[in-house]
C-alpha cells in the first residue's frame, strides 16, 4: 500500500485507496449496523489493496461497545447470514474444520481458540453415533493449534496433519486483526472467502491458510484486536503534516517515528483497556454465528444435543 | 483387577496385588519424598495388574500439600533424573514431542495443556536458526490436542497428524490420573515406558498413545488428580465389611452402592477443594522437570533464548 | 435434623422432614421449571429444619444441564419475579449492597464473587451525576469481600466496614452451597429472606449476615455446586440398609463411614467434572436476575450507561 | 512537569528535571540490577516533580524481560531488603493491612489484586489460635477493594472501612503504575513511603491512601505496567522535533498529536504483547519480597503454616 500502513481489514485498505478499478463495492445500513461487501476481482487491485482476490464482508456495529445483550443476537445473526451466503452449495452432509488460531495465554491474540471452544463438535456423532443427530447434520470439528513460539511447529504444519485425518469439505479459520483504527476494535467482524495468508496477503499464497494451498474453500473471520503502535504514531503525524503544511517532510517525519518506536515499542500493542470482556463477548458472537451458520434449522437440536 | 477398583497408578494396583510374581520393586526413601521403582516383566504380571509390562516410578511426597517452594524444586529434580535415566540413550540432537492431554477447560482436567504450555519448545529455532544455540540443543516442540468431546476428533488422530510433520525421535506424554486414595492427590507423580493406554491398560495397545502404536518410544508422566465417587464408597464399604464382619455380603453391597452411585453421580468427580492450584503447582513441576531432563547442560541456556 | 445429614437448599431439609407442622409449602409446575415456596412459620420447625424462621423459594430446571441459552433467560426472568416479590415495598431511589461470598480462587466457590462482578453498579453514577440516569433508579453497588483464609479479616467485618460508608436499605447475598443430591447441582437456585447464618442455621444469629445482624432486609441466594462426599456415602449406605434389612446397624455404619472419609477425604469435594462452565453460567443467570430484578422497566438504560 | 507528559515513577519525573535542587539521588549498580533511591526533600521540588514529599525506590533488572528464575528471587529479596529499610521500626507484633489496588478482570491492571491474593495472611491466626504460630508473628491481612467502575463505592471507602476492623499499624498499597517508557514496563519496581494520591500527585491529599489520610505510615509498590498512547506519541514529536531542528513548532504539534489521541484513543493502553505472563511475575516477585520483608526470620515458618 502507498501509505505503508498495515490493515488486516479490506475495508480499511480500501479507504486507503478509493478510486482503485478492480473493486465492487456494496454498503447495506441496517438499523444498529453497517454491513459492507467489497469484492476484490483483479490482479492489480489486488496488489495496490494487498488483498488477495475474492470477497470481504464487513459488519460494524459501533453500539456494540456498550455491550447490549440483544446486539450481540444481532450481530451472530448477521454473521451467520454471511457465512451462510459465501459457503452456498455446501452439501448438508459435509464435514467442516473450525480451525482457531493464535495464543489463548495472550488476551489480544485468544480469540480465535476461544471460538474454537465454542463450536459444537459433531463429528465424532456423526462418525460413530449418527442415529441421535435429527436427520442430516453437518459434521463439524475443531482445534486450535497454538503458535510457533508456543507449539516449536508451524501452525500450517498442525492444520495439515488434522486435515489429513479429518478430511474436511471446508475449513473455517479464525484470528485477531490489525486494524488501523481504534474505533473498530471492539465493533468490527470481517469475513472472507481469500483465508488467511502470511505477511503480505499477496504472493506467497502456498503458506497460507486458504483454498489454494489447502484444495478446499477457506473462509476466514477475523476481529481488529489491536492497533500497531507504529500505526498510531503514523496516523498522528500524518494528520499533523495535513495541519500544518509540512508535506514536503512527512516521509521523512514517518521514517523518524518509525525509528523511534522500532527502538522503543519492538513488543508494545495497543488495545483498549476492556480487551478481556471484549473478546470474550466477540467469541461468543462469532462461536453463536458459526454454529448458527452450520447446523440452520438443526441448530437447536444441536445445541441440546452437544454443547 | 480382582477388586473392581479402578486405578492409573501401578503402585495402587500392586498395594492391591502385593504377592503376584513378575513384579520387581525397588523402593527409595529420601528426606522429604518416596520414589517406588516397580517393573512388570511378563504377561500374567500385567493382566492380573491391569496395567502394561514397562517400567513404572512413582514420586511421592506428602509435605507437597503445604506448597513449599523449595520441594517444588526438590520434585522437579528428581523427575528430572527418573526421566533422563527413563530415556538414557536418546541423541544428543533427537527430536522431542511433549503431548498434553486434557480439557484444558476443566480445572481436573487441565494438567496435560498447562504443561505443555510451559515446555521449552527449540524446534523451530533448531530448524531454521541453529546457530542461536548453544551447542547441540534437543529440539522439543509441544502439542495439546485437546478431547474428543470439544474437536470431535479422536485426540490420537490429531496427534497422529502432529507426528507425521514433526517426525519426534520420542513422545512424552503428560495427563491427569484417577487414584484410589484422596490423600496421593495432591503429592504423587508418576511416570511410565508404558505410554498411555486406553481403557483396561492392557490389549488394545494399538489405540494408545504408545510405542507399539507409534513406532517410537513414548513416556506418560500423571498425577493423580481424581478419585473417583465409586471408588470413595466402595473403599468405606471395603472397610464396613472389614470391621462388622459382613465380608459375606460385601459383594452385593458393592453392587447396590455402584448402583446408587451410577443413578446419581454419574458425571461427578471427586477433587480437592484447592484444585486450582494443586493443577497450578504440579504443572510447574512437571514441565520444569522435563525441561531439565530434556535440555540437560544447557538448561539455563534454552531457557534465557526460549521462555 | 434428625439424619445429620447436612444441607443448605430448606427445599431438602423438608424432602426429610415432610410431617413437620409450622411449615407452608406451595409449588408451582411451570414447563421447564418447577418453583417450590417453603415458608417455615415457627421455632419449633426452624429447630428441626435446621432452618431460619422466613421465606425459601427454590428454582429447579432440570434441562438447565444442557445450557439451553433460552432457558438461561428463562430462569434470570423466573429469579427476578421471585426476588422482586422478596423485596416487595423497596423504594425505587433505595440503596442496595450485592455481597458476593466466597473464594474467587477456588471454582466451586467462585459463584459469589462472580456475579458481584456483572452486577450494574449505579451508586457512584447516582451520588456523583444523578442526572444522567433516566428518572429514580437504585442505588446499586457491589463487592467481593474475599474469605478469611486469604484476607485474614472475618468477612462480616469487611461486609460490615462497607456497610458503614454504603449505608445500603437492604443487602443481597450470593454464595455457593452444598446439597445432599448430586443432580441438583446445575440446576438449582434457592433465594431466601434468611440471609446467610453461619453453621447450624438456627441461633447464633448475630454472626449471620442477615436482617438480625445487620439492621436491614438480608436476601440470600445460593446455588448448590457441591455434595459433600461424606454425604454421598451416606446415602448410599442409606439405601444399602433399605435393601438389605440391615437397618438395625444402620447407624453403625454410618458412624464407621464418617470415620473412613474424616481420614481420608478432609479437604474433598464432590463436583459435577464441568464446575467451569456451571459456574459461569449460573453466574450469567443469577446476575441478570439481579440487575432485572433491581431496575425493572430502567433495565436496559442502565444496561446501557453502566455495563 | 514542564514536559506535560505524565508520570508515575519518580525517577522519570526526575530523568526530565535532572537540575532541580531539593532532591537527594542515590544509584547502586549491583550485578543484575540497579537501585535508585530519590528523596524528595522540599515542598518547591515535590511541586516541581510532580510527586509528594518523601522516599522513591526503584529497583530495575532489564535482564527480567528473559524471565530467570533466579533473578525472581534476587528482585523478591532486594524488593524485601529495601521494604524492611522503609518500615524499619515498626513492632514485631504489629499489624499490617496490604491493599491491591485495581480491577482484577483488567490483566493490566490486575496486579494488585493478584499479589494481595498470595500475601500469607495471619491475622485470623494470631487472633484466634496464637500458639500455632513460632514466637511473635506480625498479624498480617489482605483485601482487594476492587473498583470504582464496578464495585459502585469509593476503594477508599472500602479501605477506611476495613481499617476501622482490622486496626492496621501500617498499610502496604499495591498498583500498576503508567510509565513513559516501554523499555520499563516488565523491569522495574518503584517503592515509597508516599502511599498512593490521586490525580496530580501533590495537593489534594486527603483522599489519597497515605499517612495524611489514614493516620498510619502507607508504603505503596508499584510497577510499570503501561504507556499511555500520547506518552508515546508525544515522546516520538520530541524526537523529531529535536532532530529536524522544528523546537519552534514542537508545542503546536503536541497539542494536535494530544487532540488527533483523544478522538481516537480514548480508552486505549499501550502494553506488552505478554501482559498477561509479566503480570503473572511480577506479582509474585512482589508477594514474595512482600512475605520475606514482613515475616523475616519466621519466613518459612509462616509458609508452611498458611500458604
Amino acid at each position: 500500500m502507498s501509505s505503508g500502513i498495515r490493515t488486516d481489514l479490506a475495508l480499511e485498505s480500501r479507504e486507503l485507496n478509493p478510486d482503485i478499478e478492480g473493486v465492487e463495492e456494496q454498503t447495506e445500513e441496517r438499523e444498529r449496523m453497517t454491513i459492507s461487501r467489497i469484492k476484490i476481482t483483479d490482479r492489480t487491485a489486488a496488489e495496490k489493496l494487498d488483498k488477495p482476490i475474492g470477497k470481504y464482508v464487513t459488519l460494524d456495529a459501533p453500539e456494540l461497545s456498550n455491550r447490549p445483550l440483544d446486539l450481540f443476537e444481532q450481530m451472530s445473526g448477521a454473521l451467520s447470514e454471511e457465512l451462510y451466503n459465501m459457503f452456498a452449495g455446501l452439501k448438508d452432509d459435509a464435514t467442516v474444520l473450525v480451525v482457531g488460531l493464535g495464543n489463548r495465554s495472550i488476551t489480544s491474540d485468544s480469540l480465535g481458540p476461544r471460538v474454537a471452544e465454542r463450536i459444537y463438535v459433531t463429528r465424532h456423532v456423526t462418525e460413530y453415533m449418527p442415529d441421535v443427530l435429527p436427520g442430516t447434520v453437518r459434521s463439524v470439528c475443531s482445534v486450535a493449534p497454538g503458535v510457533l513460539g508456543v507449539t516449536g511447529i508451524e501452525t500450517m504444519e498442525i492444520v495439515r496433519g488434522v486435515k489429513e485425518y479429518a478430511k474436511p469439505d471446508m475449513i473455517i479459520a479464525i484470528d485477531a486483526l490489525a486494524s488501523r483504527r481504534a474505533a473498530r476494535i471492539n465493533t468490527t467482524i470481517q469475513l472472507t472467502d481469500t483465508g488467511i495468508s502470511p505477511g503480505s496477503g499477496i504472493g506467497n499464497n502456498r503458506k497460507g491458510l486458504n483454498s489454494e494451498a489447502f484444495g478446499v474453500p477457506v473462509i476466514a473471520i477475523g476481529v481488529p484486536l489491536v492497533v500497531h503502535a507504529a500505526t498510531i504514531t503514523q496516523e498522528v503525524i500524518s494528520l499533523i503534516a495535513d495541519k500544518t503544511g509540512l508535506h514536503g517532510d512527512e516521509e521523512k517525519l514517518k521514517g523518524l517515528a518509525e525509528q523511534v518506536i522500532s527502538e522503543n515499542l519492538g513488543q508494545m500493542v495497543v488495545t483498549p483497556k476492556d480487551i478481556d470482556s471484549i473478546v470474550e463477548d466477540m467469541s461468543g458472537i462469532i462461536a453463536t454465528g458459526i454454529n448458527m451458520a452450520l447446523f440452520g434449522k438443526s441448530f437447536e437440536d444441536v445445541r441440546m444435543l452437544i454443547a
